[in-house]
């Protein structure tokens, strides 16, 4: 793989981290982290579920994980914490907390320097673009470092060769958004125009994609449109959200490549049949040559979310209400 | 404890339960239940989450842990199901799906017979009766045998002393349900007055205290009321939810006496200065006397939940809508 320096910087960051990997026990996984940075790491629990006998994994919110005070986190346990400018105070807390019990603490960030870093073990700078970008390098992208770090985990400890996998089907994934931004731009274009005064729109999906179905209720819509949502998983739907379901309500179904997808298919045939205002994103629309098929059904959310971006800007330019305009966040004190 | 013979009946199922605990080597419990049912088991997973260094615990909507098909499933594991009727067709799968894997499985349901109880090694028959009314003997409600699960396994694999507080306390219970019937049900109906035309009214809490709030805005909200909702954990709204925050927007805040309090004290302030619809039901506000002080943080969600099912009720009648009325459920194919 031919890599830019920031590449090769984060290559070398997890090669350190995996020599770490090698000299611990390591039971027990917590992912740390708020909001959408939270979000990013259901993937990668869905993996370890799926595929890790031995290491079992959590996702916590960070000041949850403090006041709960899992038991079960020790020295044969890794806390991965993400916080995009590395100053979240709850994810900084969390950090020196899982130090005090003895974790091996993991930080991911796009910043070089923040205090994360600091009461860190180890940090992973990652690269970050925009919504309506490309990604100059999808491998080095937050939900792919974070994939680096828990199939890498496995790839360590139990030989599991998905991490082989992964490496050189992310080479393959900047190619594969090209022709998702080509395939979308301009049916977003449409559904934004078409939705742009809801006052609430729901996200759906299941298994690892649930997360992107929530990152894009609490980030997109809530915080950056001002838009009522809710992130509903696929399978829980059908004892008692889907009561609201009628033709006006707006629904956004999230159809991903992993062994869930009947829960988002079921859910696909009763919003057919009840709901008018309905956006399918659907993995399987998008071509994606190059990505090996054991892990399709993983990389599936990353591509998702991609399309998703693309989607938020077009909403953004249909609202006139810009992605970056907060009443409260980073302006009132809480 | 002078019991009545359904009680005892329930006691003479947990105690058999028990011994099977003890024949068993129990390193991870698996809670899985569809909608409400799951909800109910948030408390308990946050018990074994404090309270156990070696059995760690996950919850499961059921059709996502059959395709999920968790690999630390196995023998060694105790999977707690549960579903009202018992025919749950998701949950029975589930049973089933739990037995091929070697695990322990008991599941809970209200009536004596059902397809999930064919599946399941150990059954418990919990009473119930409807929103608004007492709970003649609370401990034989389905919260409390769920805590009467997860405490005695505690109590029978390490010892911890959290069961015989719980026992003693949950016959204090009805005195206290009593006392906040009393409490509440005036103010019920003058809030219900309120927001009876409100179109969206959302819910949030933190720790044990977040299913009851997840129960409430998915069962009573969406599907009994047809009302938006969306229960919104209180250290994730700071990261992303919090946006949609305004004097018309509804909020029901719950607070409980864990460790978590913080998170939801800090909602609270930020509720108060920012937004006017707030309804705040705080375990602080009723009189817990007979509960003993080691487990009122873990037995508040379920007075907690005691309170808002009279809120529950009260909205029924302000907006006219029964609480059994349903559009798919149980009458459409889905």
């Amino acid at each position: 793989m031919k890599q830019t320096t920031a590449n090769q910087n984060i290559t070398a960051q997890l090669e350190t981290i995996f020599e770490a990997f090698k000299t611990r026990t390591i039971r027990r996984v917590f992912f740390v982290a708020c909001g959408g940075s939270s979000a990013l790491m259901f993937p990668s629990k869905y993996f370890l579920d799926r595929e890790s006998a031995a290491i079992t994994s959590e996702i916590f919110s960070s000041n949850e994980f403090i006041h709960r005070n899992p038991q079960s986190l020790n020295t044969e346990s890794l806390v991965i914490l993400m916080s995009h400018k590395g100053k979240t105070p709850e994810t900084t807390e969390a950090a020196k907390f899982a130090k005090s019990k003895g974790a091996l603490t993991v930080s991911l960030m796009y910043v070089e320097t923040a205090p994360l870093a600091d009461e860190s073990d180890y940090t992973v700078n990652y690269s970050w673009v925009s919504a309506g970008h490309m990604e100059p390098e999808p491998e080095m992208m937050n939900y792919a470092i974070l994939y680096r770090l828990s199939m890498g985990l496995l790839y360590v400890k139990e030989g599991n060769k998905k991490y082989e996998k992964l490496v050189s089907s992310l080479e393959q994934l900047g190619a594969v958004f090209e022709r998702v931004m080509k395939q979308v731009t301009e049916p977003a274009k449409a559904y934004a125009e078409s939705v742009k005064d809801e006052k609430i729109i729901y996200t759906m999906a299941s298994g690892s994609n649930y997360g992107v179905a929530y990152s894009f209720a609490i980030c997109i819509l809530m915080e950056m449109q001002w838009k009522h949502s809710h992130a509903i998983h696929a399978g829980e739907f059908f004892h008692g959200p889907f009561e609201i379901l009628d033709k006006d309500v707006p629904f956004i179904l999230l159809m991903g490549l992993d062994e869930t997808r009947p829960l988002e298919e079921r859910a696909l045939t009763f919003l057919k049949q009840y709901g008018e205002k309905v956006l399918v994103i659907d993995a399987k629309q998008f071509d994606l040559t190059g990505i090996e098929e054991e892990v399709k059904g993983y990389l599936a959310p990353i591509v998702i979310n991609f399309a998703l971006r693309i989607y938020a800007l077009a909403l953004s330019k249909a609202t006139g209400h810009p992605l970056e305009t907060r009443r409260y966040m980073f302006k009132v004190p809480y």
